[in-house]
């Protein structure tokens, strides 16, 4: 992790940090409001998605977008609200122009009537890229802070 | 949510991200330190604020105000710390250049001698506007993710 | 706390205030994964942090590092991950071009096969300065919120 303007001038990585946080806030509310086609979307067709509790990558839109509805059924079911909160978003611009980024997510579970619980604690690392002038997930890994495998 | 870019080019948007995020950084601290006047001079003149926990906006900043002294002087009569936490800052430039904004807040209490806790988990959804160059609150809703109105 | 792009023009304000985001991200995931001299290199040779824990500060690179060795070595004893988030990072830019900088720290407590734990609720007070190119931290401070001294 040395320092990640190094590959750009530091005006031009401003724009590029600027879109990456937009884009993570954009991206996370669509999930936590159950927008699963429009979240799906902001993935490539191809994108791939990691996820600590998952034997194998999910793959594509389509797996992309069921996976998100079957979490919203479920926190339906139990009435719960969930908020994914990135924090320290870490951007590495890659020398083909994607984008190397690494950051924290706090996973927060609020019941109906109940108190709010930091469920999870996790650290994203994702591969975005610039399709049509918009940023796309094109490879994401979650890992878990309490799991032996966590990434430190 | 589309790319909340399209209307702006993404330099100009770069300059009002930073802007934004310096924002809510500076108006939290206040609101958090007590400075009841400084925080309600970041509405405007007749800024509203639609709280969860309140039948009616409270309007105009002698309200807001007095609004912050009420709650402080509760806080420190249980000595109490209290910390609001924005993120995943959605910032959507308007045509007329006002700014919509949808963040999730956590809102943490710490008690003397005690530890930390996640009181509440809430969306706020701002209007915000320059005047005379500084961002003020023109119109603020919030909603908690414990309650069944919760804006998702 | 007045509006801390005063003496910059906005969109130079705007380069700074990725500079800063992007410098805590490094700092706090160098921190968290152990890189303790890695971490140490992020203060100015002289640099100097002031722990709520400790009666002194720890001043100069080489004591910074052997503090991130001990408290690592603790972590790693109880089978812990350990993450600290930075936000609401208010940034004013000083006359002779440091950066005074005010955030909160949410410390969060991971132990393996367990529930991620709200630790601590802090507030960092920051000098960043320039060197070749890169922030550093000249200064640190950090106070609890659960203790009496707290910074508000």
């Amino acid at each position: 992790m040395t320092a990640s303007t190094d590959i750009l001038p530091a005006a031009e990585f401003a724009v590029i940090h600027a879109e990456v946080q937009q884009f993570y806030a954009e991206h996370m509310q669509l999930l936590d409001s159950g927008a699963a086609s429009e979240w799906a979307a902001t993935f490539t067709e191809d994108g791939s998605f990691a996820p600590p509790s998952a034997p194998e990558p999910i793959v594509g839109r389509k797996a992309l977008e069921a996976g998100v509805r079957a979490a919203r059924a479920e926190l339906d079911e139990r009435g719960e609200a969930v908020r994914h909160l990135f924090s320290m978003i870490a951007v590495r611009p890659l020398p083909d122009g994607a984008l190397k980024v690494r950051s924290y997510v706090q996973v927060v579970n609020t019941p109906r009537d109940g108190e709010p619980k930091l469920s999870l604690m996790c650290v994203c690392t994702d591969v975005l890229v610039h399709e049509r002038g918009t940023l796309l997930v094109k490879e994401r890994q979650v890992t878990r802070d309490d799991r032996p495998s966590a990434n430190r």
